[in-house]
């Protein structure tokens, strides 16, 4: 498949691969995205109470129609969330904290949240995929994200192969008014793409409206997501007004780098087994994998690193406490200490193998719970 | 959309238009299928006991496979029917003759019918169409099939939108080994197809397997239809047996002209009002339509019609007496009057009209009572 979204010499965006030193600013202007502001972190905090750290420190820093969700927001037309994950492996740390933002808006708004397994996707892209494969990796992933605590009562799963009869109709809808020469330039399409991964990005916009096609009313949607799935909303941006739904808002995180660093490895990656960390991980697992691969912004010896400090912001360990440690003050003692050179890369490392591993003991405790919670997720038609 | 399947100066025959002086013989060369000959005539005959008078005048002319549907029958290894209607108007008698001899087929072997409503299939491909058009047609199409006596406890309708959740999930496995370059290459397809358009071909080839998944063995398929539907089963037939399954059966028929006349107008169409009897036509209507449209083969005077008699072969009245005159003596009759003179286009056309409307009444009196059946026929998964 050819390679599209956002490409420059220096980095690569799209829905398949993230790689290189992202330039965000030009990535917002590329994709035609509006940057969060100051002012709307305001307005948000004035419905949260208080602000996410990924809002705080920018992760989530993109966004189309936020203001507009918040407009109907108070005239008292709630959105629904959308979110998803394509089941072809085992979910990573990268997913983790972009769900747990979703959940966090969840509960701040009191919100439905319409989580998609497109279970053909990655069977009808990947040559080696069976859809037994993907049915596996769906409850596998869907237990994840039933541990992060979504409410059971507002989050719905659609898994497509199994909601089909509620949303191929629907997804007809879109796919009459996207020709294969706009999914072509989307997407790279050529003539070697099969049939099945040409029509898909149609079912992947179905969960935007399908809320309001069963509530029989318009309803506003959000989705919170990394941005190199922009391209798949903006055709849903022009499509679901054609159909009479509105276009659905989104809200877009940065990426959380693999353990081997972005400009070299880029976003983490199911696939990259030495430089991401799963959800199922063992403490030892996570503990080799950081300490082997996690690239340092440390010095080559203790001595020149006393002296002159290490360079948090190429640091992947360093990076990854700005997504997963929740107290600024602590983040910022632990950049002072590296930039001075009081903390050393091996003691950077340690604080990030405690933070992750207290983090995936009691994950995996609520992951092994929620087994017998799954059916209760799927929805119900 | 591009014009595709075969087409010659003289005739074009696509799964979208069909029309000219058709050399039948050719067009079995170009598709590459195989004549249905006398031998594999008597071969059928050994199990029906007699033939169908659209097999003993050749209108059931062509096949594919049809001698190893004969061979796994012997064995004790029973085919299928699937044949289907995709529903944007009303039917005609086109489809009517072809549906017939598909209840015989189901009668002589004892065999299931899995009737496929492709109700996406036309609001893909017609700007105009509506799902809720498509909606109605299928219910309304569907009494129509019902009406001409499928056995209850062997037909299963299939309704594409409504049966996704079983079929969607089969149309990925073979949507994933079709890609655009054949998609196109056979139906024609561009850069300004939409993508569902370009995607539905791999529903169309699930009712060939699905009896196969649901019952967990692979079981023979035969497909009755016109012949203008080949290009879809060539896909089927390529891409089946990669993922598991039999290579659909098929056996082809002529097309039913237009009252206008093959050359003129093409096969008879669901929307040229004026040349296609429906099956819901009143007698009058029936009586007008024949009289004022369908092309006639007599001589423009009385005088010269006693002297040098009418032409059958390109006699409208008479080509349709062929497909539903029953009685081979009858229509010899018919002819040898017609050829001598003894007959006028008049008369010819009178007795064409009796036996449509004693048809229909009957047949509008059992499309009544259908409505009360049409649940039972519809799958249940």
């Amino acid at each position: 498949m050819a390679e599209t979204g956002s490409k420059t010499g220096d980095f690569k965006v799209t829905p398949w691969e993230v790689k290189g030193d992202i330039d965000y600013d030009k990535l917002v202007q590329r994709f035609g995205t509006e940057k969060i502001d100051s002012k709307l972190l305001e307005r948000i905090r004035k419905h949260t109470g208080e602000l996410h750290p990924l809002l705080r420190r920018g992760i989530f820093f993109s966004h189309r129609d936020l203001n507009w969700i918040l407009d109907e927001y108070d005239k008292g037309n709630k959105f629904f969330l959308y979110t998803g994950r394509a089941p072809s492996g085992p979910v990573h740390m990268g997913h983790l904290v972009v769900w747990q933002f979703a959940k966090w808006l969840q509960d701040k708004f009191d919100v439905e949240m319409w989580f998609q397994f497109p279970d053909e996707e990655k069977f009808l892209f990947k040559d080696e995929l069976t859809l037994e494969d993907t049915k596996k990796w769906t409850y596998e992933n869907a237990l994840d994200v039933i541990a992060l605590g979504f409410d059971p009562k507002k989050t719905f799963f659609l898994i497509d192969t199994v909601h089909a009869g509620l949303m191929y109709k629907e997804a007809c809808k879109v796919a009459k008014k996207l020709n294969f020469s706009t999914a072509k330039a989307v997407f790279g399409f050529g003539d070697d793409t099969n049939v099945g991964s040409i029509f898909y990005t149609a079912m992947q916009s179905v969960p935007a409206f399908l809320p309001s096609v069963i509530k029989g009313r318009n309803r506003p949607c959000l989705i919170p997501a990394a941005i190199d799935q922009d391209p798949h909303w903006r055709i849903s941006r022009d499509i679901l007004p054609k159909i009479g739904y509105y276009k659905p808002a989104q809200i877009h995180g940065k990426f959380l780098p693999g353990l081997g660093g972005m400009t070299e490895q880029g976003k983490m990656s199911s696939s990259e087994k030495n430089t991401t960390i799963y959800s199922i991980d063992s403490e030892k697992e996570v503990r080799d994998k950081i300490n082997k691969y996690a690239f340092s912004g440390g010095q080559v010896s203790i001595a020149e690193h006393r002296k002159n400090g290490g360079n948090p912001d190429i640091d992947v360990p360093y990076q990854w406490l700005t997504f997963i440690e929740d107290s600024d003050a602590k983040l910022k003692k632990i950049r002072d200490d590296y930039v001075s050179g009081k903390l050393l890369t091996g003691e950077l490392k340690a604080i990030l193998i405690d933070e992750i591993n207290s983090f995936l003991k009691e994950h995996q405790k609520k992951r092994e719970k929620a087994k017998s919670q799954f059916e209760k997720f799927v929805y119900k038609c």
